[in-house]
């Protein structure tokens, strides 16, 4: 790998308030981003990947994924931008062979199902996830200080799921058989995606993401056992050898999200991690008194996690919605010091039927509302 | 609808287990049932669908219905029969025209998506749904007091999901959007099929089911606000109506699942109902404590709920597993009184690729851990 650009390459930041919100610091207004901002409910996003012909020729071609990952920000005031990418390129890297069918999810060309197969697993040569690096350092710089950038993977568990399935799945029938019949494979599976996930993930730190996140997506369908056992265990091992800090000497927080993990709070409270992001079934303000610490004392903020599916009501019926999850968390710290500190999201990925101007409702809303909170 | 068989008619039940347990009664050991357990992993029941032509064929011909409800029995010594038939008669009946594709799941050949629709629909005449009383009668002959038999529906909530979708769906997208941006129809829709639910587990009631179950298969898609609103108001709606006990005087013990409700069990603990069914990611320690009540005190019985993925491992793994689950509820109540007890179920259907005789390993698992957890 190259050396990294220093960080006096990049321009200050302007607006930190998504940095601070994960660091349990106070902010003047509620920060916000949203899952797969940069996605297929924009048309201009609909046009740069019709240029790139796949979604992989996109995520692949750094001048077209750092264009479409600051299509949002030129239309919303969003505070935080995330790379254009995809959770499952760790295997791809693997060379289980990645792509996306028009209008389906992802699919990899091989399946990891028997003994033989996973014993091939390993750690892969990071020079063949370059794209992915020389993307995140485009974006910054492209960004030049306007919000920070987060750099994310899909954790451990969830690749398994799509390395065994091959694609999304129903039941999970393939990998819980795994899971249940030969747990000496899932688990070499598991450890050798968590040091591929670690690896990963600080070489983007490196080339400039200011924030990570893991992307534990399918971590709910897991049985309570199975996952502590399969999901957790893993993830706490990524997050164990992640560098703390990027290349200019600022914190890198680490945000963790489930989905359909709520019932495991208490689990993730354990997890070495500053925030950890939670889907629309929780309840902000229990996940407030269960994990969002106190002031002064260790916590984590907690992102979320509005249903994407509000977005198809009418913008005073969206904004009505916000203003429940801003309310549901309740007023956040204040002033000097740490306490408990709220990121608005959606609870999953932006639907690709969004109407773009009701986007705009929703970060008014969050903006306006979550002001008028801490008054 | 005709006078309904005199309880003489149906010979004395051999089997109460089940029944006691729902009832937070001592059981000598830990009754276990398995939702779908009549199903397309049985190839006697592939044989009959096949003879049948189709899904429905099969559910509304009283003979056929009966065949295969009975079939799981003559493989295991199950401690409960459950109706066959589908958790969508009753939009069925409302003139929306259900069908099932080979290997695809329910469909309805009109769907519910705007107010003139919402308008027209009403509380079917439950002479639209003979069909399933008569084999509720059938089967209770049939069985000849060999177990009881769970009669069920489909709740109020995922019969609107369906309704609306048309069908399965991902995202549940074009329901979300009638409950945010239209929740008028959606109350609507939801009283009246709170309503003919109603009636239509009553008619099975007076028909010779012994027990009533609520499939809240989708219930567990709501966020958290819309679930109380949509689901749990409307199932507690169904129950208030319930009758208590059957033409032979004895209690219909009542059971409601949500599927991937566990985040709202404290909400759910308010139903009027005997038993929770529970899935997979609940811990069932953590539930018991929660809502399993306490000896001689009020609380709810508790039902479920291995993951069905366990089926595909190899049966001493398969036992391991349902020792574990038996394990987390711990001893159940003993003696007379009541006090916490639970009903061995899987957290979901049966697959239809499940070894029929890794179910004998289940099933012989659960009768005999049971009773050493018991001395």
């Amino acid at each position: 790998m190259n050396a990294l650009p220093p960080s006096t390459a990049f321009a200050p930041l302007q607006n930190d308030t998504f940095l601070r919100a994960c660091k349990r610091q106070a902010t003047a207004h509620t920060p916000v981003w949203l899952m797969r901002q940069a996605g297929r409910y924009l048309p201009e996003y609909c046009a740069t990947r019709a240029k790139a012909g796949s979604f992989m020729g996109l995520a692949t071609n750094t001048d077209f994924a750092t264009e479409v990952t600051l299509q949002p920000l030129e239309r919303y005031p969003l505070d935080a931008a995330i790379l254009f990418s995809d959770i499952l390129t760790v295997p791809d890297a693997m060379g289980l062979g990645l792509s996306f069918a028009l209008g389906e999810g992802p699919r990899f060309a091989t399946a990891v199902r028997d003994e033989a197969e996973v014993a091939k697993l390993e750690v892969p040569d990071m020079d063949k996830l370059r794209y992915v690096f020389d993307a995140v350092t485009s974006i910054r710089k492209a960004l030049n200080g306007r919000v920070p950038l987060i750099g994310f993977s899909g954790s451990p568990w969830t690749l398994a799921c799509y390395m065994v399935e091959g694609k999304g799945s129903d039941d999970y029938r393939l990998v819980k058989t795994m899971l249940y019949q030969r747990p000496d494979l899932m688990h070499r599976m598991l450890a050798v995606n968590a040091d591929a996930v670690a690896a990963y993930l600080n070489a983007q730190i490196d080339a400039g993401a200011q924030a990570v996140m893991v992307f534990d997506s399918w971590g709910g369908v897991l049985a309570d056992g199975a996952f502590q056992a399969c999901s957790l265990a893993y993830t706490a091992r990524v997050l164990a050898q992640l560098k703390r800090t990027g290349p200019d000497g600022a914190v890198v927080p680490r945000i963790v999200f489930t989905k359909g993990g709520g019932l495991w709070l208490q689990d993730m409270a354990a997890l070495d991690c500053e925030v950890l992001g939670l889907d629309w079934t929780v309840n902000l303000g229990h996940a407030r008194r269960t994990v969002g610490g106190t002031e002064n004392g260790s916590g984590k903020a907690l992102q979320g996690n509005l249903d994407p599916n509000v977005l198809f009501a009418q913008p005073e019926q969206i904004a009505a919605e916000a203003v429940k999850v801003l309310d549901s968390f309740g007023k956040p710290h204040q002033g000097s010091g740490t306490g408990p500190t709220h990121i608005f999201n959606l609870g999953h990925g932006i639907s690709q039927y969004t109407p773009p101007d009701n986007v705009s409702a929703l970060v008014e809303a969050v903006h306006s509302h979550s002001k008028t909170l801490r008054a």
